[in-house]
């Protein structure tokens, strides 16, 4: 049994990599995001298409524990878990590892909202069927 | 009384605004750091100069409460405050507010450690000065 | 007199720096984007504001001369000419140094055009009056 | 017979799209940079590796034209060329293709050679081997 409802494959890319030698924390957000939109995109959520109509998906919190710095020529996988936290609330929970030897690199918890137009908290129905019980 | 040990201002860059027409979540990260280092810059610590000599600061956990999204050009500064909490482990308090109507914008907590050439948690004197008590 | 009809002073940010520990190549980019928007603004157009209205003005060719690379901790200031080229085109020259020595660090040409909602060429007036011979 | 040395699929990533709603000219530096190593690293070349040891293959001159915006879930290749243009000097020749329809999205020619330790340019025996006529 797969312990992530969605994985992504990633390659650390040299302009990624700060002065340190290694990916710059700031990046690793970016491999998040880009693994939660193509997730949402799997099922059938367009983030852009979203964002066209003013409705639009927001991260409101975001908890990064680094435990492993990734270095240029590193392969790696996200790994992403969602559910429901409130009426309006989602938590994303992804993990980040390397390849090919499993070393955990990060761990994350990205909770978000969906806004409309005018700001206010609402989630589009397609969100609330993703987020339904048994889902 | 200033309530920041030290504040840092900036303004948005059209190029940090994503496809929502606003600061994308990881710029934040960006605006930290540079405030962070800027920091430590003007209390004689130099961020690029210690990773030369292989002494690297880490971070090892970030916490952001994303307020507000700041958006094309917006200005805003950057306050910070941060304490040991730890033998070898310090934290970062960081806030951003919008300019001029202080409207908060992001709420951080980013706990870091330094490693030597070994990977290994160890504080250069220069930073046990900076946390010690009654600084 | 100037040689350049706009200026903007910058510092470089130890995260746009890459594991060769000066500033990544399309970084430059940011910085000629952000100097570029800050003139327009200084004569009242606003990039993101047309970008709203689905006017575009986009690059169609950048060149650049990369002369001497920018290190963490570098002071550095961008220069700005402009002319029209063609009934739809327009040229930016735009040149980087360091400080205080004046060190050459970038030159660069950015031709860009203006696009209209349906992508066709349409230089704004608000743009055709910047361009007008004598300004 | 393929008209490239070397080929690397991408796909746009949503934090790469600006205010514009399309990838910002800056990010396709990215592309083309990340296409560079991967070649390098195809024929045994270590771009970070090189870079430890305080040789630095560096960019002197680019030149982009950029034909077709890219999209939010647009897919592309980066194809590559590259040839000898002088005693210290190398081009490569990168073209951007949409993908599945082959739409041409840019094409650039850029300049690099390689510094040693001193800043001096200097070829590294598996770069004068690289471009060594016939290969």
């Amino acid at each position: 049994m797969d312990l992530y409802k969605f994985k992504l494959d990633f390659k650390v890319r040299d302009y990624e990599c700060d002065l340190q030698g290694v990916v710059n924390n700031s990046v690793y957000q970016n491999y998040l995001e880009h693994t939660r939109h193509e997730f949402l995109k799997s099922v059938g959520i367009d983030f852009a298409g979203l964002a066209e109509r003013k409705i639009n998906l927001v991260v409101i919190r975001a908890e990064l524990d680094y435990k492993f710095p990734l270095k240029s020529g590193d392969e790696f996988w996200v790994g992403l878990n969602f559910e429901r936290i409130s009426e309006i609330r989602f938590a994303f929970f992804q993990d980040i590892f390397r390849k090919p030897d499993s070393k955990p690199v990060l761990k994350a918890k990205v909770t978000g909202t969906s806004l409309n137009e005018r700001g206010r908290p609402f989630l589009p129905k397609i969100i609330e069927e993703l987020l339904a019980p048994g889902d």
